[in-house]
């Protein structure tokens, strides 16, 4: 396999990762089947599909390649068949969503810097790419983004996108580029996890007036 | 009237429709004129810019034609103004939100499909004009979308938009396909609602850690 | 100066004003560095892109300019560390936000006027530009948009941009058209909080079945 077919195939893995999450955040809400493929999708392509409506790249990718869709739509409604499993595999979906963070920022950076645009904006939709899917899945489950919130996450989204970019500026091969930045992305996201790792908070209470 | 005309017909009640319950949900959550208009609006023509804005259709049908939208906001306010014998008409607006139902599928499957795209991608747009609307007026309303969680709802605009994607395949007159499609959404839709048949949910909890 | 960049500068304070409102409510949700930058563009950007990608007006103003989302990411950041002096600048963040209200509304009018579309299309796009910000923070922070339910504050964006679409199909200076609209719009506002003018609110409660 080349690199591009490697991409490829871990941002396959990634989106499967993120649909089957999706799916399981649409269990905690009790919603229906369609309920369950319509978040997982949202989590899956949500980030691409914003990506690529702010920077008006059409068709988008699920549009000119459906199957993909479909395949999301599937691991949705699988993930409800094998529930009960899923409690036992929560270390394993931790670190695919970690790589797939990483992919996805890294695929974001990539497609925008294609487009000839500023590298500045590659670093903003590789994150908007890694971090838009679980912002829509926490709109439509009525949760405050858990990404506003928690842990080391959209941070890691952009210093993965932003080593990308830098790379790519140094003309560094680009084989190599994506073994340091997804290698970096995912080992750092895991860190993060283990040592729970925080941003700070911004607490803001206005006076009684 | 020839079919063009018939459906372009049975948009309009349909959108007028759509405004008039998404001003009902303001009203619920005491929302000012404003908000009414805003919900209502977001009801009547979000699933067909939403899918408009996913498939790069532009311009967006309420822009090329903005008479559409002071129809929708004239009919968001007249909600208002009638709304003590809107009580009175539940029944009539859910057959026609179901007539809606059915036509705002078939159209966002005849679109896409008017655009050269793939017929499963036809499908995917015919359900989200169909349930688009909906969805957002419950984000603007802060609950979790309805559609995701009760009643046959999003599968019936998955099977209408599906069957005219279908017969559109075989060839089969689009006049006939529009009456078979629109008669089998809207009664498939209202068995669903007299004999309250529901999807199944999913319902997933954690466990303690 | 010249009247563009008069209009340019009063644009820069305004997105940098909402910038700071959109920080301080992240701050209200306890959120960390990342939501605060997030909620802060957003709350920005957010009326003028949704605006653009409504009407297909692509390059995105903040795509082709970065630099105006990097502004907007430090003065967010920049609210953070600021906030315990912010308690006591409420009165002139008001005058501001009404400022940057009138300016987001006349602006948008006048970019979708400039594309050749359709005055109430403008004033529509006015309008979208002025509230769509503070709609896409108060779903981030998981309200119902305040802008739905108190105040006057999208009618006097609907009568600012309506005015300034007026003079301009009357031929009017655009140079005096500014300094009216913005005025008014900006003491309307004003006049509004200060007298606590407010929209009628619309309570539908069903009855129980």
């Amino acid at each position: 396999m080349n690199e591009a077919q490697i991409i490829t195939m871990l941002w396959a893995v990634g989106i499967v990762a993120e649909a089957m999450t999706g799916a399981l955040a649409a269990g905690r809400r009790q919603m229906d089947l369609f309920g369950v493929v319509m978040v997982g999708c949202a989590t899956a392509i949500g980030g691409g599909t914003v990506r690529d409506m702010l920077i008006g790249n059409y068709p988008l990718v699920w549009v000119a390649n459906v199957e993909y869709l479909v395949a999301i739509a599937a691991a949705a409604l699988l993930t409800v068949a094998i529930a009960p499993v899923m409690r036992y595999l929560s270390r394993l979906f931790l670190a695919i969503d970690a790589l797939g963070l990483a992919v996805f920022s890294v695929i974001g950076a990539q497609k925008t810097l294609a487009l000839g645009l500023d590298p500045l904006v590659a670093i903003v939709m590789g994150v908007v790419t890694g971090v838009f899917g679980g912002i829509i899945r926490d709109i439509f489950c009525q949760e405050i983004p858990l990404v506003f919130r928690k842990e080391l996450y959209a941070i890691i989204s952009l210093l993965t996108a932003g080593l990308y970019v830098v790379l790519d500026h140094f003309h560094v091969d680009t084989g190599l580029s994506l073994v340091v930045c997804l290698s970096l992305g995912f080992l750092f996201r895991m860190l993060a996890i283990r040592r729970h790792w925080t941003m700070p908070t911004f607490n803001y209470q206005e006076p009684a007036h």
